[in-house]
């Protein structure tokens, strides 16, 4: 089957074997797949990952080793835990010690035809939400999973830093709590969504003239933290979002002042994402830039990495 | 009046007018006032004050806008606020935006004969605590300030980081929450009166075989931040109570999949420090390390800034 393949931090499209179902798993054909962030990051070493990219999907189970889920559309949580350490004992499995990562560590990703996925990891998709929107399940749970941390209030006023693809789904999950959203970001055609919808935004290097409680790093820069720091609030939450390759500087004794708290955030909730879209609390398709057959992966990566692209699709 | 004063990052000790009442205050004798960590940094140029230096004392008020507070014996909370400002009006006086600090921002300090404050700032102390126990209200507030920030449970593994002044006071608060108590120091002296009390110690270096569900980061330096990023579980908290002149670095990405949480932490509530000093819940006599005349702090001085030194007092 062809698969796209990270080597020695190159992209290629290439042939290689079908996986082979284990105890547990099910054998999913891949009908759509999504390019994240972090798949950039991949690239240029973050994780130090080789092997099949991808992790946002839906697809279609042919084989199981439990058989009513044979034909199930579904997506899948992308963390494969030993359910047997500390974390795993103590209900944190997402965190599990010895985990794979779906296309992230130690496991190969969705890029391709075919992927092995446990059981437990699997959701069925309701017929109400289509192949494309399920893509979004996997972003849209990390965008939750700030509501899985945090209680906003709807008096509070909670800003996101960048507008990227996480970024336009974190302010529209923001919005279902507050009001008063802000996003500030580089680009006039991604903030015009948000606009649309109510939620005030402003390009890189116009002023605020308020401070915020809550803050949402999603810039995917290192300079983010800092930048959080300038607007918020004393006792604000930092929410961060952004992974990649290197170190950020931040200015302790403000965050010791100002008693300010920073909250690492990262994969969430798919069920709660799944009852957002079925009840059409989260605009996607309009966030849909392209979709390219799986040959034209390198294409598909080309417009990706372009900063004005919102999300591009990959179909095999 | 003799004074201690901090002028072009010089310390001086210099005879300056008595302070006069305002309505609301109180003019209050200074007993004895203690050296603390910050008061080296303000030094250094944090916070760029330059004024009377001090802010962690016990007094006797001499005269007050309200005549029953006279001969009352108190200690005294350090931040000055408007009543006015949104963080007042919140509830978060504490983080008043254009607050006063007690020898630390706009306002000088105890290192003198005689300060002014707002009655509403003041605690009457109980009998049952001495001066020397006194000045340790201010910091020991500072230490249980964690306690009112995050939850501790008795099964939780906390490691503090350093054995400064706090250090060795939040190591103890923390002891009264969880039986699992660590601490990394880098003083045998130190550490051996926390082993005494059932706190397990270890000196910088040397490593542990376990991570830990809570880091109280009281370092003093840039490095304890990476240091604690090291030894905290997924999931974990770590409370940063370091104020310095300068920038941190932070791994965010770490930060991010790990999901772990930065809390910073400044001053804590007086009543609770009260109440900890009263039931003998905290030991703080034996941290103790010399009392001068206010006549030479220079000598306090010296002797607070070497790294062995525990507290150091002043008696004007």
């Amino acid at each position: 089957m062809k698969a796209v393949i990270l080597i020695n931090g190159e992209l290629k499209v290439e042939d290689i074997q079908s996986p082979l179902l284990a105890e547990g798993e099910a054998l999913i054909k891949v009908l759509k797949a999504g390019l994240c962030n972090t798949d950039m990051e991949l690239i240029k070493g973050y994780m130090d990952f080789e092997g099949v990219l991808g992790h946002e999907f839906v697809g279609r189970i042919v084989e199981a080793s439990e058989k009513d889920w044979v034909g199930k559309r579904v997506v899948g949580e992308i963390n494969i835990s030993c359910h047997e350490c500390e974390m795993c004992q103590t209900g944190n499995s997402k965190h599990c010690l010895s985990r794979q990562v779906l296309g992230i560590q130690k496991k190969d990703g969705v890029f391709t035809e075919y992927v092995t996925l446990p059981l437990s990891n699997l959701h069925v998709l309701p017929s109400e939400i289509s192949d494309i929107e399920a893509v979004f399940v996997e972003p849209l749970a990390a965008a939750l999973e700030i509501l899985e941390q945090i209680r906003i209030r709807k008096e509070h006023e909670v800003l996101v830093l960048g507008d990227g693809k996480l970024g336009l789904l974190i302010a529209q999950v923001m919005q279902t709590q507050t009001p008063h959203v802000f996003c500030v970001g580089h680009h006039p055609r991604k903030l015009t969504l948000l606009q649309k919808k109510g939620i005030q935004t402003s390009l890189e290097g116009q002023k605020w003239g308020q401070m915020f409680d809550v803050i949402v790093e999603a810039t995917g820069n290192p300079k983010g933290l800092s930048e959080a720091l300038c607007w918020i609030k004393p006792r604000g939450r930092i929410v961060v979002k952004s992974t990649f390759h290197g170190e950020s500087k931040l200015d302790l004794s403000r965050m010791v002042v100002d008693e300010i708290q920073l909250i690492g955030s990262r994969c969430g909730p798919f069920g709660k994402a799944l009852e957002f879209l079925k009840k059409r609390l989260i605009d996607v398709i309009e966030l849909v830039d392209a979709d390219f057959p799986l040959e034209e992966a390198q294409k598909a990566f080309e417009l990706a990495k372009k900063p004005e692209t919102m999300k591009v699709l990959l179909t095999p």
